[in-house]
Formats: structure tokens, sequence, C-alpha cells
């Protein structure tokens, strides 16, 4: 392990982090520029870490695997401790726990907060909070389409066989370009929808806000009542569709505007996202339909597909409080938290190519107990899916299960109930937000005990990192020789 | 598939079963004899039916996988069907779902009742409820140690490479052989449980018809308390002791008994079996300790240790209404029922070896991110497991999580709360019995709709069968040229 090439790349994005501190600064200044000096402040207290890390490291040589997981895992977790700044310093947040699981959310996309009242917050602040988002999104994306493949992590090696556009198998001047590319994308694609937000009668601001919550399935919202403030049905469906955009291969986008536009339904992954987002939104508009919206169809439309994808693309904004819906709704809900997004999206969960991967080798496993001596090789978009890959995303599924296992029952000793602690941490693990019973859609992360807050935060780390890159480094054999 | 030749046996199974019929006949005359003729009428019908297929086919040739498929499943559905007969005939139950349900319940050894008054039950029906769980247990271990191998059903073919004394290969006479052996291990256990249940004061009635329950991991009592009926510390003790040994792999016992001393403890799965119980016990213990027992340690350990045994087994008896413990109490039982016994014993759940498995290969696949070329083979008792072994075991675990997943969907939309939709299915999928919510530990299964017995009647079915057996059956492939 080369520390010295870790901490002078960390310093480097610590500089990063203080030159996005002051992208608030125009709203601030605009609406009463009350958190104005905590901006500055924090900024300035960033960059001169970040200055002094820097320079005192060096880059010594390439990186290894090792280090790669060491710079990703570390930066995240230093960026929500100075992300985390101006929080405490405007005073929009008293604890030093609850701005770092309020920062770990923002920059992981998860959405969960433990603020009450959003809305008294200064604006700076408010932009902010979801500008976290939206650096964490990006953040995610090259990470899962560029670097992810190359250390070897996960079901990402899958669609490098798939995609053979914009994916890089080697950390050479190719991953720049790459990382570029699907940088422009996410610009573009979030330039429109803030244009269109705007058409529906949003300031700047606002629009600015709530497609940094989309764009990175965050779910961060300037408002109490998240997007069920906004009583305009083109609104909710405008965040629909980009929600539905944001959950998707950022490389079919690539495509998509390269000029091939039947790029999206070659996709295996994206027909079967698509499928699961009508069949839930079927059973429980049925459901929904009959026992809560006064069988109004298009209200109920409106609102079941909401809900849908808000939580199959891990975003967490929310128009219905889905407490309300029955346990066989909500049950819904919870397994679409599983399952996520695509892969090489900026949503979080097991993604559906993974649990599309487990069904076919378990229906493998099926057949070979017919015809014992027959060979059921995985296949994935008629190509067979490498070995390596298929025992990586069943170790995934595996380690995932047992996370979410001992992290309930950690939850469950402080004292909270079934649904509370099954739901926070599906929320947390999946990079959802908002979870079922005390942390439910109407409900914030507040009164969790310090303890909690902090295993939360460590869920969300690891969701956004795919869980292996965490466990990766909390094993002896890595820090071996 | 050879039909004819299935029928035969099934024939033959019949007629054994209405033999065993008139087993409770001494305990009804010898209590009141009213539910005398009931069981001689239904010995009479299915000895008829059995005696008649039997009759009309014949055992045309070998039996291969598919042909021991249809007889193991279709043998269960068959039992079910005619070992309810003295429940409706004597008017014990008057509805033939719930018939169905009791005597499948019986029969794989889940304990789940839909009986809300017991102790009324005449003695004849209580002795013949008790004994299914007997014959279901005998039925499994034969099963599991001397068939399913030969079928190549899951994980059981571990201990096929584990264990060389009284496992075969072949459906052969040696089979024969091996299935006596066992059955006089079965009975020879089951006479010193029954012996010592009445040192401690319980009639020849209680002591079989509590010994049929423990030895199978059943759980049906005949009290409404259940072993909580009971006030006795060596009475409690006892039925510890014997649950721990039902839960083991019946093969070790076969060796102890040969001589072999160490061989419990020469055996991995076992020494694990051991900890989790030990661990289990001193985390609810230390809960229940401070909060359910008045900080009486004596209690404090009969009580958790006793259902701790109980569920981990998937017997099911119970001694305390663990719904009053806290949920982190509640979710390690949840998480004890998923793992159940050991493999080759009369208990349910996924087995120890199993996990243990999935937690090898998931660090494997942990050791293999940061050494990309390692191979790392997953090992048991010092011994590599084979591969096929392995993705069996994986399919196995994506496909419980998958079936769990749909049961509980499923029995939600019946309107059931999520701690009873929850418990019901994991208590049916893994033979336990009593669950969590409504059909928890002082509740029964009475409630539940009519389409909901019936799919927990499947579910206890599947778990019985180790999922795969009826999963295949229903399987296009199978039933393929």
């Amino acid at each position: 392990m080369h520390f010295i090439s870790v901490a002078h790349l960390l310093g480097l994005l610590l500089m990063f982090l203080a030159a996005a501190m002051l992208l608030p600064l125009p709203f601030s200044l605009y609406y009463g520029a009350e958190d104005y000096w905590a901006l500055i402040t924090s900024a300035g207290i960033t960059f001169f870490f970040g200055f002094l890390i820097h320079r005192l490291t060096a880059f010594k040589r390439d990186l290894r695997a090792r280090e790669g997981f060491a710079v990703v895992t570390f930066g995240w977790i230093i960026f929500s401790l100075f992300g985390g700044l101006p929080f405490l310093l405007s005073g929009s947040i008293s604890s030093f726990t609850d701005a770092y699981f309020e920062t770990m959310s923002g920059f992981t996309t998860t959405g969960a907060t433990i603020l009450t009242n959003i809305e008294q917050l200064p604006h700076g602040i408010l932009f902010w909070r979801s500008l976290t988002h939206w650096i964490g999104g990006m953040g995610i994306i090259v990470l899962s389409l560029a670097i992810l493949p190359f250390l070897g992590v996960g079901g990402m090696q899958l669609f490098k066989a798939e995609v053979p556009g914009p994916v890089a198998d080697k950390l050479t001047p190719r991953v720049t370009e790459t990382a570029k590319i699907l940088w422009s994308v996410y610009v573009l694609i979030s330039a429109a929808e803030a244009i269109l937000l705007m058409m529906g009668g949003m300031s700047l601001f606002e629009a600015l806000t709530h497609t940094f919550g989309t764009m990175a399935t965050g779910g961060y919202s300037t408002r109490n009542a998240s997007i069920g403030a906004y009583n305009s049905a083109y609104i909710h469906y405008v965040i629909i569709f980009f929600m539905v955009v944001a959950g998707s291969n950022f490389s079919l986008h690539y495509r998509f505007l390269r000029g091939d536009f039947w790029a999206y339904f070659r996709n295996k992954e994206f027909r079967y996202f698509l499928a699961i987002i009508g069949i839930a939104t079927l059973i429980i508009g049925l459901d929904t339909f009959f026992n809560q919206y006064s069988r109004n169809f298009a209200k109920t439309l409106q609102m079941t597909l909401f809900q849908v994808v808000s939580i199959v693309t891990t975003t967490g904004y929310g128009t219905a409080d889905f407490e309300q819906w029955s346990f066989s709704s909500q049950f819904v809900l919870l397994v679409l938290m599983f399952i996520g997004g695509c892969a090489g999206s900026t949503g979080g969960g097991m993604k559906v190519v993974r649990i599309y991967l487990l069904i076919k080798f378990m229906f493998g496993e099926i057949t070979r107990l017919i015809h014992p001596h027959a060979v059921v090789p995985v296949r994935l978009n008629n190509a067979p899916v490498p070995k390596e890959v298929a025992t990586n995303v069943l170790g995934f599924f595996v380690l995932s299960i047992l996370v979410y296992i001992l992290a309930v029952f950690t939850m469950a000793t402080m004292g909270l109930d079934m649904a509370t602690s099954f739901g926070a941490v599906a929320a947390t693990l999946w990079n959802i937000g908002p979870g079922l019973g005390d942390v439910g859609p109407t409900d914030n992360y507040a009164h969790i005990p310090i303890i909690g807050k902090w295993l939360l935060s460590l869920l969300m780390l690891m969701g956004r990192l795919e869980v292996y890159t965490v466990i990766v480094l909390l094993s002896p054999a890595y820090w071996r020789k």
C-alpha cells in the first residue's frame, strides 16, 4: 500500500471540493446572504488542508487495485468530513454526527436526512446540500463505468463486454477521455431537466436543486413535503422521466446521443428495468386505486408511478405517504429497494442485471438437477457471461444479505422496531433515503441514536461503493504485503 | 417419466400408512375409545386405495432421478391427504383445508397448527397427530442420507464425501441396509427420550407424543401451553438435549453408537451448530435477563436455551411467549429459523453446513478482489468441496430467498401484516411451526385465509424436500422427453 500516493490524490480532490463550495454563493447572495461567510470559510479551510496534503506528498507510481480501493473509500469519507463544514459553520446543523450523516447521505446520493424543517435553512446551504448529490452522482458514474471495471469490482465488469462504447480497460489517458464524455452527458441531461422544470414554473434555484436530486438519484428536496409540495402533474412527470434516465446505464445515453437510437432497446437490462417499473406500478396501482385514491385513475397512475420509479431508481423523492398503503404494496417497495437501478447508472441497489443473472443462474442449477451432466452457461445479450463475473455476482448477493442481517440486528439492539430496522437499513444500504416505520416518507433520521447514525453512514458508503470495496479494506489480506 | 412405477410405489406406501393408523388404537381404547372407529375406518379406506393402486400398477424398471422426485413429492402430498382422514372422520377438524394443513404440517415435521384447543381432542387422535411427525422425521432421515444424494439434490452430497459410514451412492440393496441402520438409531434414541421423560413424571402417552415431536423436530404437543405446561426444569432440559440430538446429523449418532466417541467433535458442521446455539443464547439471554426474567439466572438460561434450541432445530416447542421479547431478540430467532439444523438431521432450514459454505465462498470472492488470479477453493473438514456442490448451495440460497419473497408478498396481499407475513412464511418454509405476529407462539394458523393455508402447506412441502425437489417438478424441462 502506497499511502503517499493515496494522500496526494486525496489532497487534489479536496481542492476541487473547495472550489465546488463556492458554487452556491450566487444563490446565497441573491436570497439574503445569511450563509455567505459559512460557505467561504468552509471553502477556505477545505482548500487549505487539500493544498497542504497535496504539497507534503507526491505521486510516486502508478495506481494498483489496492490504492484504487483506498482512494475511492477514503475519498468519500473525507469529502463527507469537509463537506459538512457549511452546515456546521452556518449553524444549520449543530451536531457533528448529524452534519456527517447529512453530508455522507448527500455524496452517496442516498437522500436520508436528519433535518426536520428543511425550508428554514438559508438558500446557499440548501443549494450546497443538493449539490453534494450532483457531485456524488457524477463520481459514481465515472467510478462505475471507468474505474471499477479496472479494479475488477463487482458486476461492473459485465457491461465492459456489453458496451463497446466509452468503457476503458485501464487507467490510461483513455479513462480521462471516458470520464470527460460521461461528465458531458451528465451535464447535458441535467441542463435539459432544469430547463424543463423551469418551464413548469420552478425558479432557477428550485429547478437546479431538484435536478441535482433527480440526476444523482439522490432525493434531497428544498421543500419539507418533497415533490409533493408541487401541485403540478407536469413537474411530477418531468421528474419521473429523468429519474428513469438517471437510473439507466449512462453509456446507453452516450450511444443514444451519438445517434444510435435503438441502443436502449437492444439492452436487456434496460428492457427488464422498464418491465419491473411496469409490473410494480400495476400491482401497487390496483391496490391503491381502490384503497387510497378514490378510484381516480389519473391520480393513481401519477402517484404510483412516481413512487415506484423514485424507489426503484433509489432516488427517494416523495409525493405520497406510502406508509398509508397496505403492507403488500409496501413490501413491493421494499423489494424494489433491493433491486435498484441499472449498472452504470447513478442508482443504488443490487442492480437489475445482477438480479437477472442470479435468476438465470438459479434456473441453470434446476436444469442440472434433471440433466446432471448438462453444461448450462449463464448468458446475457446472447453472449456467455464469464465464470468469474457469475461467481462475483453470487458473492455480492451473499455479502449484501449478510451485511443487511447484521445491520438490522444492530439497529434492533438500539430499540428500533421491526419496520424501522428493516426500512432504515434497506434505505441507507441501497442509497434510497426514506425507509419504513419511524424513518418513513413523512419522518426523518433525527431520532436515531448516535451510534445508529454512524452505522447508517457506513452502510451508505458501502452501498455506494458496491459493498465489496469497503469490505476489502477491512480484510487482513488487503493489508498484508 | 414412468407413472406406473411411481403409482406402484405410492400404493405400497399407502398400505404402510394404513398400518400406522392402527398404532394409536391402544391409547384410544385406554382413554375412552371415542375415536376408535375414526381410526379404523381411516386405516381401512387408506389400505383399500393403497391396495387398489398397487394391484393395478406394476414396477416396470429401475427408478431414475425423475421418478425419484415424483415419488418423494407425490408421496408427501398423498400421505397428507389420507393422513388427514382420522381428523375429519372423528370430527376433530371439520374443514378439509384445515385437516390437510394440519397433516402436512405433521408429516413435514413443521408443527404449525390450526387447532385452538388441543386438549379437547380425543387421545387416539392426538397420538396420531404426533405420530405423523415421527413418520415424517423418519422419512426425512432416510431421504436425506440415503436417497437424496443419489438424486443429486442439494448440499446433501456434501457429507457423502464426509461420512464414510452408512451412506450409499445408488438405490441398490445397500440403501435398504442404510435405511435399516438409520431407522434403528432413530428408534433407539426415541426410546431413550421416552424413558427419560417418563422418569420426569410423564405418562406413557405424554412421553411418546412429546418424543415424536422432539425427535422429528416437529413441535406438536398434547397441551395448549406446549412444553410450558410442564413446570419441571428436568423435563425442559431432557427435551433441549434431544432437540439438539434430532438437529444433528444422524450418521454421527450411528458412528457414536458404533464406538467412535469423537465423531461429533471432528465434524465441523456440528461444532458450528453448537457455537450458533451458544452465541444466540448469550445474545438473547443478556437481553431477557434484564427485561423479562427479573434477573433470575437459572430461569433465563432455561427459557432462552429452550427457545433458541427449539427454533434453530426447527422444532417449534414453546416454553416462553417470545413475542414479549424485544425485536432484537426476535430478529435473532428469525435468523435462527433460516439457519436451521445440520444436514442429515430431521431439522429444516438452510442447514448449518450450507450457511458455512456460503460464507466461505463469499470470503473467497473478497480474496479474489485483492489477488485476481488466486484460486480459492472452498474447503470443508480439510477437503475441497466439489464445484457442483458449491454452485448447488448458491443456487439453493438464491432459490430460497426468491421463494421467500414471493410467498411473503402473496401472504401480504391477503391482508396479513408485516410480522405475520414474514413469520408465517419463515415458520412454514423452514418447517418450524410457530412464527411471529398473529401466528406467534401463543397464536395458531386458524385465522389464515383458505388460499393462505394451501400456500403455506405447499411451503411446508418445499421446505421439507429442500425446495429444489418441488421446483424441479414444476419446471418444463422435467416433463420433456
